[in-house]
């Protein structure tokens, strides 16, 4: 069934109002009235609602259920990447964080990144734009935020506000990503931290141990940066119980 | 360090002497004598090479040290996939097995395929340089295995040879991926099952069912039949010890 994202606002008195790029997009799905979608709140509710009318601006609906959507994971992940240097990896990055239940994704800038945006709030649309497709088509209840954080010590400083911070860095002094985890599974937030396309400098993995963040090892095995996010993501998903 | 795969039979006598493809890489690499390279034999072994020549047809080399490949995990996961519509998500899905330590991926063919190829057999060439170049990169003890499956059937039968095999499906009575993983954490051969894009008929998974394999749940978050494979994949890595 197709999905929607709204504002809370459209909705009221038994019906729903759908106006702009949904409203066309309900017109180029074709969908024809009597057909049922589900209109979500970004909030964590959904409606399942019947087409009345379809129109190029507005599209009328009438809900027909309202209920919890139960696609949202228990823990909210903070996806931070360092920026990549070509965007089909961030757009890759986007859009399987959203699919594997990333509450956010941020990327950020530090000293092997290789792209540096002047006016990284500029991609912002097209980012946003991304994990709201994502979104649509994962069945999530919300629309991830997509934002830029900034330097690496701005990213450090979004890290340490959650319960779990994990630096994913591939040498030296680490701990094993498992027992971090087994020993955290009742957080309630996560912060997921990887590197751009050359990893990260050994004085960046050091800040990040000094402000407490958990320094981590994935194996052997070395994962390109675009891949590193959606496996560390999965393996927090998985060991607090949202893969089931 | 660049990594290399060579047949075992070209080393010998302290030297390693690399034709072909591979000593064309190292010239285009711009390698230089007095730099290292590690040659692996393919079957989990690293040889730590130091470049003498370097020329067009071969490379001749001075082995300076022999060592297991640390990069391989303790189990061997068979990926299964329903085979996607385009090549872009085949790929993807090649590429990133192989970075998650699938030992090897074999495509199939079932109810919701749109891809119908003739000859399967004549695409296997491009797949299995594509597991070879992420295998290269990733740091991998061997080269995973690209193979075509045939029909749904031929894939149950592959499938049923192994220690665990998880069926993932989206929809109807299904046991809890972790609950499955944490019940077999010592196996030593998996195979993770996925859908083309449309997913599986209800008589394929009820078919999945009767020859033994575990009809697993991802959680409901739905994701895309490029992504569902990873996913399945991390989780197995993770819950058998091999994600540290």
């Amino acid at each position: 069934m197709a999905r929607f994202f709204m504002a809370g606002t459209n909705i009221g008195g038994g019906m729903a109002y759908v106006r702009g790029r949904d409203a066309e997009h309900i017109k180029v799905l074709r969908l024809r009235p009597g057909e049922d979608v589900v209109i979500c709140d970004g909030q964590g509710t959904d409606y399942k609602c019947r087409l009345i009318k379809s129109e190029a601006e507005e599209a009328e609906l009438e809900v027909l259920e309202v209920k919890p959507c139960t696609a949202e994971p228990s823990v909210d992940v903070t996806v931070l990447c360092g920026l990549p240097k070509g965007s089909d990896r961030t757009d890759y990055i986007l859009q399987k964080s959203v699919e594997a239940g990333a509450k956010e994704i941020m990327f950020f800038d530090c000293e092997r990144c290789v792209a540096k945006p002047d006016e990284p709030e500029r991609k912002l649309e097209r980012w946003q734009r991304i994990a709201e497709e994502a979104a649509k088509q994962t069945g999530r209840g919300i629309i991830p935020q997509v934002s830029w954080a900034g330097k690496f010590a701005d990213m450090l400083n979004v890290a340490v506000k959650k319960d779990l911070g994990l630096f994913l860095y591939e040498t030296g002094d680490r701990e094993r990503l498992d027992i971090v985890l087994e020993a955290n599974k009742s957080i309630k937030t996560a912060a997921v931290i990887t590197g751009p396309e050359g990893g990260f400098e050994k004085y960046e993995a050091d800040l990040a141990r000094t402000v407490g963040l958990h320094i981590c090892s994935m194996g052997e095995r070395i994962l390109r940066c675009e891949t590193a996010p959606i496996v560390a993501l999965t393996a927090v998903m998985y060991a607090t119980g949202n893969l089931s």
